[in-house]
C-alpha cells in the first residue's frame, strides 16, 4: 500500500482545466488491484481513424505490457484504439504469467468495446514481481465501457497515480484555418515505494488529423528534448511509456504543421517538468543549460552528468553554490571538455571562467541565488556550437526517507 | 575547515601494524594549508633505483598535480624519487596558478632532498578553486627532510586525510628465495565537504625489485579489479591518484613473481575496500558479484549499474531485500541481459529466477539477511562466462547530511 506523502513544494497550484478532445473518451474505476478506496484503472477509447505513436523504456528487463505495446505500434489502422492502464501492480518481472495477463486484458477490452485486440494497448504501474490480478480489472470493464465520457481526463490522471503527490496534466490549443485543434495530456511519475519501481506513464490526445508515421516522427523527435532530458535519480523504469493519439475528429489536417508540432512539444515539456517537480523529496527544480559543446550529443552527456551527480544534487539541496562539483561532473562525463575554456553561471551570476573562479564572483550573491526554488545552472564549454538543456531536482533527506526509511 | 565526523561503523578496529619498507622514509608536518592543529603535509623519499608506477583519474578537469605526475611517469630512472602530498587544498581548477604551485613545490623538494625535479611527484587534496598557499609548504620542507624516518608511514596516512573518518593502511609480506619482501600502502578517501571534492589518494611501497614497465603493467591490471571496481556515489574526483613505488632495497627480484603480483593485488584490494568502508554516511559494505554475463566488460557494466543505483542503495540502507530494484538496474545498464534467464541471490538466498521471484523465496529470511553489515548481492545473467565483482556502500541520510546540510 502506498504511503501518503505530502504534496511536493514544487507542485503547480491546481490541476489545469484540460479541454475536451474530440474522438476520445475516458472512464475510471476502483478495481482494488492493490490500493483500496480509490480509482486504480482507467480506460481511454479512441475513435476510428486515430493515429497512435509511442516511445517506451529501453530497459532490457521491461514489462510485459511494454513489450505488447511495442509489438502493436507498428502501422496505421483505420480501426479505433483503446488504452487500459492500472496502478498498484506493474506486471513486471512476472514471467510468462505477465504475458497471459496482457492477453486476457486486451482480449476482454476488445470484446467489450469492439476495438480490435491488436489495437488495445495496456500499461501497468506499481509493485513488481507479483502476478497482476487481471480478473479484478476484467470484472470492471463493463462499468468502464458504460461510463466513458469526454470530460473525464482529470479522473484518468488521478487513477494512474502511484506515489505521485499530485496529478499531472497539460494542454495547448491552436487555431488552424479558423478551426481549433486541442492537445491534452496526462502523466504519472516519479514515485517509487518498495517494492515498486519508478514508472513514468504519459498519455497525450489530440483531435488533429495526422498520419501515424508523421506522428511517430514528431513524438520520437520531441521525446529527445523533453522526457529524455529529465532525471530524478538516474534510475530507469521497466515500465516507462509515452503514447500520443491523434483522433482526427477536429477535421483539421495538422500534417507538417509547425504550430501543431510546437504545441505538442510544449505539452510534452510541460508534463516532463511536472514529473521532475514531483521528484521524490524534491525541493528545487533545476535547469541545466549546456552550450558551447563540441556537438549536441556531448552537450547532453555533460548536462546529464551534472544533473545525475549526487554531489551536485546535494549541494543544491544545501543551497550551496558549489561550482567545484559542477566542474567535477563535467570532468567525469566522458564528453569533450577543456578545463581552461569552460564558463559556469548560476542564474545570471558568472561563477567560473578561464579555468578558475571568476574575478567578479561573489559567494554571498551566489548563496542568495541558491535560495530560489527554481534554479538555472549554465555551462559554456567554449568548444563549439553544441547545446542541450536538461532538468532535474535536488537530492534531499526526503529522497532517502521515501526510499529507505518506510520499512523501519 | 573539515567538520569532525563520527568514525564509520564499517571502519576496521585499528590502524594495522605496517612493516617498514627498506628504501623509503616518511615525514609529516603541520603547514597550516587549511587545517589547524594537525599534520597536513607528508613527504616520502625513495632510494635511487626505485621504480614508480601510477594510475590517475581520467577526469577532463583533472588537477595541476595530476597532470604533472602523468607527464613525469614515463620511463624508468636510476635516480630516487620523492612524493609530496598536502591535504586541505586540492590545487584543482586554479588556472595557471596551479602549475606554478606545482613547479615551486617540486623545485624546492628537489633542492632540499637532492632528488631530480623530474622525479618529484606531488598531490593535493581538499578545497578546490582556491590558490594553494605553497609557500607554507615550502617553509616546512627543511623540517620534513630532517625528520625522514622509515617507521612513520602511519603518520603519513593521517596527514593526507581530509574528511576521512579513519586512516587507511594495508600490507603483505612474502618470502622469495628465503628473503622477505614487504608491501605497505596507505590511502585516503572518500570524504567530500564543500567546496571539497571526492579525492582518493593511494601510495603503496615495496622493497621488491621490479623494472618500471613491469610494475606499471601490474598496477594498471590490478587497478581494474580493485580501485576501478569501487564506487560510493558515482562521482569521479579531479585528483584521484594511485602510485606504487618499488625501491628494490630488499635485493629480491620480484619480476614476473606471481606471489608478488598476488600480494600487491591484495594490498590494493584491501585499501580499496577501506575507502568504501569510509564512504560518506555508509552503514553497509556491499559486494556486487556478477557472473554469467556475455563477457567481463558487460559484467562490470551491470555491477556498476547496480552499485550506483540510488534506488538499490537506499533499499540496502533500509535493509529492504528489494530485488526488483536490482532487476531495474540490470535492465537500464545497457549491457546484454535477458529478463527470463537471470538469477539473483542475496547472500545464499536465491531470490529470483526464470523471470520471476523464486518459488523458494522467503521475504522474512531475506529481510533477516539484509540486517547484516556486510552484504553480497549475486546476479547470474545466464548468458555466458563473463564475471566481475564491484564494491559499494549504502546511500543514507548520513550522505545527505555530509553533503547538503553542513551549510545550514
Amino acid at each position: 500500500m502506498a504511503k501518503s506523502l505530502p504534496v511536493s513544494p514544487l507542485a503547480p497550484k491546481n490541476f489545469p482545466d484540460l479541454p475536451e478532445v474530440s474522438g476520445v473518451t475516458f472512464a475510471t474505476a476502483a478495481a482494488g488491484v492493490r490500493y483500496q478506496g480509490r480509482d486504480d484503472v482507467m480506460l481511454a477509447l479512441l475513435a476510428p481513424g486515430t493515429s497512435v505513436a509511442g516511445v517506451f523504456t529501453r530497459s532490457a528487463t521491461r514489462s510485459a505490457p511494454v513489450l505488447d505495446c511495442q509489438a502493436k505500434l507498428g502501422g496505421a489502422s483505420d480501426a479505433g484504439a483503446a488504452i487500459l492502464v492500472n496502478s498498484g501492480n506493474s506486471n513486471a518481472f512476472t514471467g510468462h504469467y505477465g504475458q497471459t495477463s496482457v492477453s486476457e486484458l486486451t482480449q476482454a477490452v476488445s470484446q467489450i468495446t469492439g476495438c480490435p485486440q491488436e489495437r488495445v494497448f495496456t500499461a501497468s504501474t506499481g509493485v513488481i514481481g507479483e502476478p497482476l490480478p487481471h480478473d479484478r480489472i476484467v470484472a470492471k470493464l463493463g462499468d468502464l465501457n458504460a461510463d466513458l465520457a469526454s470530460d473525464a481526463i482529470d479522473k484518468a490522471a488521478r487513477a494512474i497515480m502511484t506515489t505521485d503527490t499530485f496529478a499531472k496534466g497539460a494542454s495547448r490549443q491552436l487555431s488552424v484555418g479558423g478551426k481549433t485543434v486541442s492537445i491534452a495530456g496526462i502523466a504519472k511519475g516519479s514515485g517509487m515505494i518498495a517494492p515498486d519501481m519508478a514508472t513514468m506513464l504519459v498519455y497525450i490526445f489530440t483531435d488533429g488529423a495526422i498520419p501515424h508515421d508523421q506522428l511517430q516522427g514528431l513524438v520520437s523527435k520531441h521525446s529527445d528534448s523533453t522526457f529524455n532530458c529529465i532525471t530524478v535519480d538516474s534510475d530507469t523504469s521497466t515500465s516507462d511509456s509515452l503514447m500520443v493519439c491523434a483522433t482526427g475528429a477536429s477535421g483539421v489536417d495538422v500534417s507538417g504543421n509547425e504550430g501543431f508540432s510546437a504545441a505538442l512539444h510544449e505539452v510534452m515539456l510541460d508534463l516532463a517538468h511536472q514529473v521532475v517537480r514531483d521528484g521524490e523529496g524534491a525541493t528545487k527544480f533545476v535547469e541545466i543549460r549546456v552550450t558551447g559543446a563540441a556537438n549536441d550529443t556531448d552537450a547532453k552527456t555533460h548536462g546529464l552528468s551534472i544533473a545525475n551527480s549526487p554531489l551536485v544534487k546535494t549541494a543544491i539541496a544545501g543551497e550551496d553554490p558549489n561550482w567545484g562539483r559542477v566542474v567535477m561532473a563535467i570532468g567525469k562525463s566522458g564528453a569533450a571538455a577543456d578545463r581552461d575554456l569552460l564558463s559556469i553561471w548560476f542564474g545570471d551570476l558568472l561563477v567560473a571562467e578561464n579555468g578558475w573562479v571568476s574575478p567578479d564572483y561573489s559567494e554571498s550573491d551566489a548563496a542568495t541565488y541558491m535560495k530560489q526554488q527554481d534554479l538555472v545552472i549554465h555551462v559554456n564549454l567554449g568548444l563549439g556550437e553544441g547545446r542541450a538543456t536538461v532538468w532535474t531536482c535536488d537530492l534531499t533527506h526526503g529522497y532517502i526517507s521515501i526510499n529507505a526509511d518506510y520499512r523501519s
